[in-house]
């Protein structure tokens, strides 16, 4: 089947082409698929699987809302520190289907190790056992789990199985786990550990109930660097707080999401089984610049928006404070709104500052839009030009800095504007 | 000069009529009147004053955010127990306007007791003070607090001042005091205690920016009956949690806020200085039902709302959970638009119970739209109908209500959809 590009992402409203993506390469050890089962009314790709012929060493961080999917529940209980596919499905998201969830993922898990056996045994791949499978769903909340549907399409994901993976081919991926989103999200880079060359491919989705603690919203990061689970959940830890935990859209977390990352141990480089080497902070760096970029493309897609929002909290006492600060006025509808208007309104900055209970001296505070000083003093500042700043409100991309003048740490969040877009997006959203 | 209720209501978009208000009757001691300082570019009552012939006992709560109006910094640092008037403006929050804002408040203080004079020599009432006044301000931060434009209309205030209140009268004062609100807010009760009529009027402005800990909202209450300021705050702290504080429109806490009752000791009635007889039990419901009543109308007349939501949580450990299980329903943006899309969507009431962080058990969950059960143990109602849950989402009260099965105690909130004309409100709030 020729695989075109407008043809996977005529379903999700978008007008990207296929060069407004960067290069993408192949990940060795990996195998990727994505098909139709029909889950949604239109057709479009809604399963994926995602195999590793000689397993996967894993590390994973999923939702801290208290009600979670059932495809996590079977996660925890089953895959450990080695598994060998990851199935992916949109349209449901498996939570509160109780032992129908549960049980359809058992049922989905035997067939997949079914249809994996011809291409194993033709490969002398290592098998898949049921345990070596991890879900991953997105989706209404509640609703029965599809299972048929999705068992009568595991076959084809397996006969869809590609080794190498071209642009094309991440970006079908990347399109198939999308939910309300309107584009892909993908990122790659390629390092240099040793003379060895080590690649790094990432993919997500967003794009609503979007809050720190990885609220809904899937990444899968694969690389081909050898490394353990152990050192792959520490990477994971250090990067997290500023990339995928430093965004919001509306503030509500899901019940699903999972952020996770994937060695396929193909590139033997033993020098990065630590995070402390200079290797290793090359890697680290890597991996935090594949994570933010697909953090701020979740953003930037984030529901309705039309507006990217960065807040930096700067001469904190205490990264804590920044953080509180900098999500109660990334939180606060009135400031996305206001940011929707193009309207410099500042004050609405100030009482997301107020509103976030922590410690500072307002007459101390300086409160910036891009590079223009609008509050110093505890008042209005001397050289506030109300002309400059709405043009500078047309910009695609807002900058808030508070510097609360107090200390030496700082906090930057992402999120987008409040516009009417997210409410018919959300207000409709489980007829699609 | 002939007052006439459309003719006052013609700039706030309402369709309202004099007949969907209760009646309201005069508060012994209390003379008010309101008049249009120009503030707003199109011509409004902005300006109101609520003076007390005799003196008034009074009981305040100010906004919990850590910016505070200099009205609030005036009214902390100057009005004692008994006051003597409480001046009230529009457009002009007076937050972060520094020594200029502060110092207007002085300015007009000054310029209030000079025009007192005559009134109080002729009628023998006491004389005001420059401490014995009250400020309330709302609207922009930020902006040069407008001190000429407002003493240059006190004397014309003083003038226009009002010894009996009817209904119309209430509801010019009502709408005098309104920012983006549609309707003004009113509500008045009457009850006896011993042998004696005692009276509460109270009125109300909204609409953004509503949140629990009075954010966004002026409420101010009289009654003519004789309670110390001591007792006052007593009957204020215990209907606050239930009534203004239940309350939330957009979560964002404003810096301006303040709920106050007020008593002129007009009908002597010792009873009701303590809150634990019977009379006070009676005067305190009383109370609470005018509270209420106006903490709904806000709710009703949030911005752009179209559907009134009632979040009740039963059968709770504690209240505080119950409360933070309620608020987390209640602030949840896509909750909010679900229901402004008529969707019955209890997926997200589920993330809602979910992101509170709060413990129960998700198996012993009953979540109900109306008198539907949409949620029982762990999964979908076996009774859901999703053709009558449709035809319920249309009404425009609804009401969500979560069975924790846990204890005893239970908390309801209020709050209202999320829709386009929220957006739009907000997107040029400035440009009024």
């Amino acid at each position: 089947m020729k695989i075109n590009f407008k043809n996977f992402l005529s379903s999700h409203k978008s007008t990207t082409k296929m060069g407004d993506f960067q290069e993408l390469k192949n990940i060795e050890g990996l195998q990727i698929s994505s098909v139709s089962a029909g889950l949604y009314k239109k057709r479009r790709d809604d399963l994926s699987l995602f195999y590793f012929s000689e397993g996967s060493n894993y590390a994973v961080s999923y939702t801290q809302n208290s009600i979670v999917s059932e495809s996590i529940i079977w996660n925890r209980e089953n895959a450990k520190n080695n598994i060998k596919a990851l199935v992916v499905n949109t349209k449901n998201a498996n939570t509160f289907t109780g032992e129908q969830g549960l049980g359809s993922l058992d049922d989905i898990a035997k067939t997949l190790v079914e249809s994996l056996k011809k291409l194993e045994h033709e490969n002398s791949y290592e098998k898949t056992k049921i345990k070596d499978i991890l879900f991953a769903s997105t989706g209404v909340i509640g609703e029965k789990f599809p299972v048929e549907k999705i068992k009568s399409n595991i076959a084809s994901l397996v006969s869809g199985l590609r080794i190498n993976q071209n642009k094309l081919i991440w970006l079908k991926t990347a399109t198939a786990i999308l939910t309300t989103d309107t584009k892909p999200k993908v990122a790659f880079s390629e390092i240099k550990i040793g003379d060895k060359i080590v690649r790094i491919a990432g993919i997500a989705k967003g794009s609503g109930m979007i809050a720190p603690n990885l609220a809904t919203m899937f990444s899968f990061i694969f690389t081909d660097a050898d490394i353990s689970s152990v050192v792959l959940n520490k990477y994971l830890n250090k990067v997290l707080p500023n990339t995928f935990n430093a965004i919001t859209v509306d503030s509500d977390t899901s019940t699903n999401d999972m952020v996770a990352i994937f060695s396929t141990k193909k590139i033997k480089n033993k020098k990065l089984n630590t995070i402390s080497s200079k290797e290793a902070s090359k890697f680290e760096k890597a991996l935090k610049t594949v994570c933010l970029e697909l953090a701020k493309q979740i953003v930037v897609d984030g529901e309705g928006a039309k507006k990217f929002i960065t807040v930096k909290i700067i001469n904190s006492e205490t990264i804590e404070r920044a953080k509180n600060i900098a999500f109660s006025i990334a939180n606060s509808p009135l400031v996305k709104t206001a940011v929707a208007g193009e309207d410099p309104n500042w004050g609405r900055i100030l009482m997301g500052i107020g509103k976030s209970g922590e410690k500072f001296d307002q007459k101390k505070l300086i409160i910036k839009l891009g590079e223009f000083t609008v509050a110093e003093n505890g008042k209005i500042s001397e050289s506030y030009d109300e002309e400059k700043l709405q043009e500078y409100m047309k910009w695609d991309s807002i900058l808030i800095e508070v510097d609360l003048k107090q200390g030496r740490e700082h906090y930057e969040c992402y999120t987008c504007d409040f516009t009417h877009d997210y409410i018919d997006i959300n207000a409709h959203y489980r007829r699609s």
